[in-house]
């Protein structure tokens, strides 16, 4: 046997690897917050030789190992870093990072209080918590999922299981067409869910919506009656709370209304602006959000929480999670266990083996507190309203809109193009600008910034504006170096 | 400006919580390795009074936190520990560890090469490798994803999309029904995914078992018979390699040729058992996965690479992976960027973020070599096999049947049961047995073993045997303490 001891991995190993770790994880501090970059730009083929990516018969040395993680740190990109305005997130919130390695040390998962029972309470008492922000006060139920757009296929699929239980067992093959409708500003993944779920994305119904961005609900009740008159069966309406170019939050009470006449469950996508429901200033975005049957929320976005943290909340109290997609499968949920299994949540889940992705906002709000949480998102809107009346006052830049929450999307024009008069030739001089300036950003390093064309409109700058990753400083930052690396274009 | 500087995180805040993390995991390494118990158990009711899960306006300070990730960490299961034996993963990798750190420390996300370029070509090599040791000389495509549940799913989709491409649009609906086929011993997630994407769970077709739980052929080729004689269409067949309960593989060659004959896409389920690939010892048990044309493989569970870390491969090279799932979203996958967007990977995926699992297995396969997983795999199954002796040698128990991969099924019976004869009562018993033993075994902390009533089968005890995380002394150490846990019953 002793061979056999010697090889299990022993304390002695594990305390190695943490104390290597550790080392690794101060140098990434020492990188990302200090570097002055936030990105170090190598193309692919680039890349590929300075990582040697190849996968051997032999292992390699501990030393040769901790290059290799200094390389991966190196080359990657820092979405903590400050002048990171790239996606929906950014920062870094030190908490919640201890929470995810945590997580990671005790490699827990969560199909069963028996295996997970910590994470499994806390899972509930963030879902608790996050349904009285909702304003559900009969309460409701939850789940914390791999991301937003597995929340809102969440959604798709009990909202179907809500009026057509039988499709569980005997397909969509036997039933009218179904037809979902959503806004022409809704995230991707409404069409992905409906794709996945042989539902069709021509059968998910694009609403227009106002020059805002916001859905315009008399359109929505048209083509409700479209629906209907075509003999398709209408299910459910998804209202984003927080759209992903301009921000934009749908009317969810005048919603809630044709939901109601319609009998149509309504589902808000408020991954994005879900936060808003913190702020007593700004929760009015979301009124009407307590009429909503389900509601998915990204704790990861604006709140800063570590990637992943996602949940899924739906007001009903019947079980509704668990009957639309449990399986019960008799290896993992026994009945004759010595504890209450209503404490196995795992067949809530279309997943198995499910990350207690909650922890990593519990543990960020024990230490903040609900009130820091709420400064924070005011103080970000405060920062996003900045930048805006910044845009204004600067000769070269043009608002795409006045925006209501955390997204401005702006245009710049180099002194070349500023004195063109405003039609087509502009406009398709300015749809170059954004393409080269970041590039430019890229390659030196200094920032990042998302841009995109957007319906009829040439591409534009969309900042993304999270507390207490961004001050004023840093837009300021942002206008300046936008600026000096374009204005020869 | 200066109160926005001051409350910007700053590097000063980050070394700090990254010591004060330092100090949690290293709590943890001793707490998870010098521990005599895998768990320390408390009830729900308990448990909630001891972790005070409520989130309240006001903040705690810092040395409050830390006692709540100290006391996270002591209630919850070590499932790291050389004595959980509960579920189809166990121990830890150290280097699969760091990678782990570096990931959530630095907080990519793989939708992007702009916004993740190390882990983007990471992802591609480890794909690659593993379609090598699949066998497809031609190459192939694939993606890491939130678990095997989910790579089950994208084999569905794909399945579908493949023989059905206008389904993607139009939906199921106008669609005759379709049928899928996998065996009565699957894992439950095939279930889920028909459910979920509209196919309806009634529509798979469950292939009967073998006594050894390997599908029949030739009931397969029935079955499939049957369902085209209703006006059905056949689509796809799920052999498994390495069910969860029996550790079972299906025979790959002959349901392969069988899905040639009828043109249905054959899906391999070896999240569990693909790990025997890495071993010229024992890959014999996947004979033919070569001529498949998805795979799911999961390197977090016999190969201990962190959770989740799951691949869904596939043979295709016409980018069906991509046009199966793509929307195209324009904010996200510009066409005007300035590097090859062939490399922009997100639009594969159903999810919109998406963690960069691949790295966790990259960082320990370069660490340890082929070689080395390959001898690990080896020694698991010989420490099975060992166990299996053990079992028939020592009185009072009995094997369920002769393993042939890691999972090690049997029966454990009391003295005072072992002069009764084989009969329903014995049976009905023994079927008592388990849970008890499974609830002293958690009240005391002393290991983790998972028991199941299976078919027509009285619970039994599942062992899970994963190396280098179990010896044998550990395999003798179950019994004993079964036999102690248990004698007086």
């Amino acid at each position: 046997y002793q061979r056999e001891i010697a090889d299990r991995l022993t304390a002695k190993q594990l305390f190695r690897v943490v104390k290597t770790t550790a080392a690794t994880v101060d140098l990434d501090s020492e990188t990302f917050v200090r570097a002055d970059q936030v990105c170090e730009w190598r193309s692919p083929e680039q890349l590929k030789e300075l990582l040697d990516l190849e996968l051997r018969d032999g292992g390699e040395s501990e030393s040769k190992i901790l290059q290799r993680c200094r390389d991966a740190i190196r080359y990657s990109v820092k979405t903590t870093h400050p002048h990171f305005f790239n996606q929906l997130y950014a920062g870094m919130e030190p908490y919640s990072l201890v929470a995810s390695f945590i997580v990671e040390a005790l490699k827990p998962s969560l199909y069963t209080y028996e295996v997970a029972p910590v994470f499994t309470l806390m899972e509930d008492a963030v879902l608790r918590k996050m349904i009285e922000m909702i304003g559900w006060e009969e309460g409701g139920d939850g789940i914390f999922n791999a991301g937003g757009s597995m929340s809102n296929m969440y959604a798709v699929n009990l909202a179907r299981y809500h009026h057509f239980p039988d499709i569980k067992e005997a397909g969509l093959s036997a039933v009218p067409r179904l037809v979902m409708f959503t806004s022409q500003e809704c995230h991707y993944s409404i069409s992905k869910a409906a794709a996945l779920m042989g539902i069709g994305t021509k059968n998910v119904y694009m609403v227009p919506s106002d020059n805002r961005g916001k859905m315009i609900p008399s359109a929505l009740e048209l083509l409700i009656k479209t629906a209907k008159s075509e003999g398709a069966v209408p299910f459910m309406v998804n209202a984003t709370a927080g759209t992903t170019v301009l921000g934009a939050f749908d009317p969810i009470q005048e919603i809630a209304d044709i939901c109601e006449k319609y009998n149509l469950w309504l589902h808000v996508d408020a991954c994005w602006g879900g936060a808003a429901l913190m702020s007593n200033k700004h929760q009015h975005l979301l009124k009407g959000i307590h009429r909503a049957n389900s509601v998915a929320w990204n704790p990861h976005k604006m709140l800063m929480a570590c990637l992943q943290c996602s949940a899924f909340l739906v007001r009903d109290k019947t079980n509704l999670l668990q009957r639309c997609h449990s399986s019960s499968a008799s290896y993992l949920f026994q009945q004759d266990k010595f504890y209450d299994v209503s404490y196995d949540t795992g067949d809530k889940s279309v997943q198995c083996s499910r990350k207690p992705d909650a922890f990593k906002f519990w543990l960020m709000w024990k230490a903040l507190g609900t009130g820091e949480l709420e400064e924070r998102v005011d103080r970000a809107l405060a920062t996003a309203r900045y930048l805006a009346e910044e845009i204004k006052r600067r000769e070269g830049f043009r608002l795409v809109m006045e925006p209501e929450y955390a997204n401005v999307c702006f245009w710049y024009s180099p002194p070349s193009l500023r004195n063109l008069p405003d039609g087509p030739e502009l406009w398709k001089k300015l749809h170059t600008v954004a393409p080269v300036v970041k590039e430019r950003m890229m390659k030196k390093g200094s920032m990042m910034v998302g841009y995109q064309p957007h319906r009829d409109k040439a591409n534009f700058f969309r900042m993304i504006v999270i507390s207490p990753q961004a001050s004023r400083l840093d837009m300021d930052f942002v206008l300046d170096e936008i600026h000096n690396l374009g204005k020869d274009l």
